[in-house]
């Protein structure tokens, strides 16, 4: 393989030569800022055949590079090989983004400023600053020039843009009608001092438009733009056209535009932006530079409009993390039913080996995925399952084949990730299981994780804190025995949205966002032994109130994730009274909770794994 | 009092019409940015009466603010009742900064622009940016006037400039000499493109030059300005004139001079930055601003030295922050000798109590001085003894009046605060002693603080970690009950310098200087209840290098400070077998080691007070 990927990129080189660029740079995201693009943005994949979820692509005349993150070294070190493509670290201490990368390279080619060519649609605006920065800081003069699609010529294949039929959702499933919303983010644009909100990342649309889609596998999204005026919504979007007239797609976009939002194409934004299409007079338009892509950022500037752009966060993301009381309590439904697949998963999985039965990781995860579909409202998984056996489990990030996958034994740790998309909720959850007879350091990293796990998910903590001010709990216990993990304790999640959402988290990066009662984000400590093993232990945490006293107002965590956790890989010893104690209740609410809904033998199974150590 | 504060903010009021100002800014600092300023510099508290160590002062036609922390809230609303002055707190989620509140504010006296007068030599050139950005981002003009001893005319019997006799130390002292020390900041200067260094901080001066003084109180600093060039150092400082010419001081400069440091007059500086004095050509001076004041800063703006000024942050700081082995052998020397002082002093107060005598929070404070007093090599207190009984250690700041402090009785908490000045160290630790019976509260916040204060002490955590990354060790045991401190949880401590020093601490905040080993860090969580009781207790930690291994490079404390913890009021229950371990252990520890150099009697005393629990 890595023969093709030296051609793609010696074809993107004569491109190079023949326009006069110094280098190219090519984001894994798509025009929307996606964590999970289409199959028609994996250009990093087909130029370089990384396909972990965070890259990006730097080529020169003379050097070719991958920027990922300690998620995916290992992966990426395995399949850049023989491509000639250097891998660049980042998240350590010594790594050299991009931008910085860039700025401090000779370009024997260049003259006197370095010409950049960027795929403009893949591109954030902030991804362009940081560029233009970076060379500021260094006194040299760049010019970065937008080529919207810059290698559709070569890739011969390329996908088309995707289109799914959309689905819309009523107040009595999220708790909230679009219209409240429009009102809403108007509201926020009087306050800044805008008459339009340009919203790109589609995630932040389907909150506000109460819609889902599936363009992009495990997130149930629409590719779309949204450009809200004090007036009007229009929605560029496109019509999924292999459904007949009376299906729910049709349907949809009727219930849409009858709520006051005026369905375009997803082509039109080029030509409402450039003034060609009639739309009101617009004074000043809100974006967001962290999400918005840099070709239509530049057709906006080109001014086609008449309107001057002011730029901030958007205020979608923030208030979409605070989940209301009928999202609450879908996220509790979701997770009630999940912990019923994934509990006669589990059951399945053990009679399967004691019968000596032949399963491999592949085969788990598609048993899993049975079982969720089973599930009424089941839209699918909400990431790819990680099923990984033994060492397999040390790659963080392991991505299960197909064929080939490793078999599992009755010894050692299999490592299950996984979640689902249901029309009530989204759920992610990691357990790590014992298959059988387990090393002392398998014992004691299953049980330091457990102990961290424990120590965040019983948290207290003061209004006003956020993530990275608590995740050393999680971390602690590892520590103490000099292990650590090199990814984060916690993200946020979305309700029938994203596996992975903003603004908070749970890591050591200093960010500033509170948490916020309502906000559900994930807790996933973890050790990982190339070559031996790796454990993660993860649950949803609903962070919720606590009360007030004279000490100030109080936060803390409710589980949300309901599957019990194997006491049998434990070192009994390492675990205080306390944990302890969290541990025994967890799985007996797991038991309680879910014994009706399991059959008999299950459910005695269940309680056998339950009972209190 | 009141009348004579309103009276005093009148007449400021007078100079305000006289001279067209909007508002007067003070600030409780000096020209050096010293966090305790001389009597000459204790501005607010000539005009307030607020005597904390942390608080500024702004005066406009019809309002009067004194803004302070969390630390001096009930202080400050005891000291300015009847002062007209109004509390405005800072470090609370609502707080709104002095620039901030100006740029806020309503001004009917002004015209097109808010004139704010400052005392230039008592505010950083920070504190002046930061209000200029702030009317800034108000869209208002701010023309900002700096009168250097503004209110010199009204404080009739203000104080001089304080001069003392200047000592130095050698290099078997301080481990690296002056001249070393020089050459590694010409080197920085050639990294940044400057050929000289203003430096006002008066730490940084003492570090640099391995000179001490006695010029500020508790603090064993000289009044000066540095200004290092390629070629020379110049300092700006008095000459102490009561001394024999044979005496220290003569011979301090001798030295320094001999070392190719030129000594020139405190006053001289303003005339060598106005070009009349004699100097080589300088080119680019680099001056912090976050130190340096308003009024020097403004006659180097001026320009007569005809350099440019770059601005950044002074290098001494993380530099002076990282002991070397002979600071550290001299640190853990001074906690030795200091252990000492405070075993006898536990002991006595105890038996004095037994005996029934009358001790009030005074003659306890000075009891303790004394037995200080008595370390060859004692400078002196590194701040001011907080002695406080009962309700009294409910102020985290509490200050022991001379006449009519509590009187000490058998029950309940005693908490001492207290540190010294050493010729081979500074120390700084609090034990919160229970004196008789307790109450189950106090026994319990007893616990719960020391629980918080052991998890920081015997952290260990991977290299590159900020001290806001494991604030939550020594909070988690707080939080769990829901109660909380509204201090940091540690600072750092000079070697026989300020007992507060930067760039690393760990509390809450933001500061993303990681702990580096060498660094001396206090470890101070409490817990205040108003009306009742406080508790706090302290010890000075050394970050020390544990090892790397597959998962990277670890830290971890050397606890410095020698001084057994009372077991009489812990609750077991609430400590971990890993926390009682620590605990016996500590407590183990400093019998051995001080046992030797007590008396007998206070030995085997102390042998009683350190059994293991």
């Amino acid at each position: 393989m890595g023969n093709l990927y030296r051609a793609r990129i010696e074809a993107i080189r004569e491109m190079m030569r023949e326009h006069g660029w110094d280098a190219v740079v090519l984001s894994g995201s798509d025009p929307h800022s996606s964590e999970y693009p289409a199959e028609r943005w994996k250009q990093v994949e087909w130029i370089s055949g990384f396909t972990g979820e965070a890259g990006d692509i730097v080529i020169t005349l003379d050097h070719a590079g991958l920027w990922t993150d300690t998620r995916y070294f290992i992966q990426a070190s395995r399949q850049l090989f023989g491509t000639g493509i250097e891998l660049h670290k980042l998240r350590i201490p010594e790594a050299v983004p991009i931008p910085e990368w860039l700025a401090a390279e000779d370009f024997p080619s260049a003259g006197e400023t370095v010409t950049i060519a960027v795929d403009g649609l893949c591109q954030s605006v902030s991804a362009i600053d940081n560029i233009s920065s970076a060379f500021e800081s260094e006194g040299k003069d760049v010019t970065i020039i937008s080529v919207p699609d810059l290698i559709s010529g070569l890739w011969k294949d390329r996908p088309e843009i995707p289109v799914s039929p959309v689905i819309t959702l009523g107040d009595e499933e999220v708790g909230e009608s679009r219209e409240k919303k429009l009102i809403w983010i108007r509201k926020f644009l009087m306050a800044k001092g805008c008459d339009a909100i340009l919203l790109s990342s589609l995630d932040e649309i389907a909150w506000l438009l109460n819609v889902r889609g599936s363009d992009i596998e495990y997130n149930p999204l629409v590719i779309s733009y949204l450009l809200v005026t004090m007036e009007t919504a229009e929605w560029y979007v496109r019509k999924y056209p292999f459904t007949a007239p009376d299906e729910e797609s049709k349907d949809s976009f009727y219930e849409i535009a009858a709520d006051g939002v005026v369905i375009k194409d997803y082509s039109d934004l080029e030509l409402t932006l450039g003034g060609m299409l009639e739309i009101e007079s617009l004074e000043r338009i809100f974006v967001d530079p962290s999400t918005l892509n840099y070709h239509v950022y530049k057709l906006l500037l080109d001014n086609g409009l008449g309107a001057s752009v002011a730029e901030g966060p958007s205020p979608v993301p923030l208030r979409k993390s605070v989940k209301n009381k009928v999202e609450i309590d879908g996220m509790r439904e979701a997770h009630l039913e999940d912990g019923i697949a994934m509990e006669k998963f589990l059951w399945w999985l053990e009679n399967q080996l004691v019968l000596g039965e032949r399963i491999d990781e592949w085969d788990a995860a598609r048993k899993l995925d049975s079982l969720r579909a089973q599930i009424p409202g089941y839209r699918g998984n909400s990431f790819e399952t990680i099923s990984a056996y033994g060492e397999n489990a040390a790659l963080p990030h392991y991505v299960t084949p197909r064929t080939g996958s490793a078999i599992l034994e009755r010894r050692g740790l299999y490592l299950v990730d996984s979640g689902g998309q249901y029309l009530f909720g989204t759920t992610d959850l990691t357990r790590t299981i014992p298959l059988g007879p387990c090393s002392a350091l398998e014992k004691e990293d299953y049980t330091l994780v457990l102990k961290g796990h424990i120590d965040l998910a019983k948290a207290v903590f003061p209004k006003g804190t956020a993530g990275c001010q608590i995740d050393a709990l999680a971390r602690n216990p590892l520590w103490a025995a000099k292990r650590n993990f090199g990814h984060g304790t916690g993200h946020g999640v979305g309700y029938f949205l994203c596996v992975h959402e903003g603004p908070q988290d749970i890591r050591q990066n200093f960010n500033s966002q509170p948490l916020l009662p309502g906000m559900i984000t994930s807790d996933e400590p973890g050790i990982y032994r190339e070559g031996f093993h790796g454990v993660r232990h993860e649950n949803l945490l609903l962070c919720r109130e606590e009360g007030t006293n004279e000490f100030g107002s109080w936060l803390s965590f409710e589980t949300l994730t309901l599957c019990h956790y194997d006491t049998s890989a434990i070192v009994p010893g390492l675990l205080s009274e306390e944990e302890k104690d969290w541990l025994n209740a967890y799985n007996e609410r797991v038991f309680r909770t879910l014994s009706p809904s399991l059959p008999g033998e299950i459910s005695r199974w269940l309680r056998e794994k339950t009972k209190n150590i």
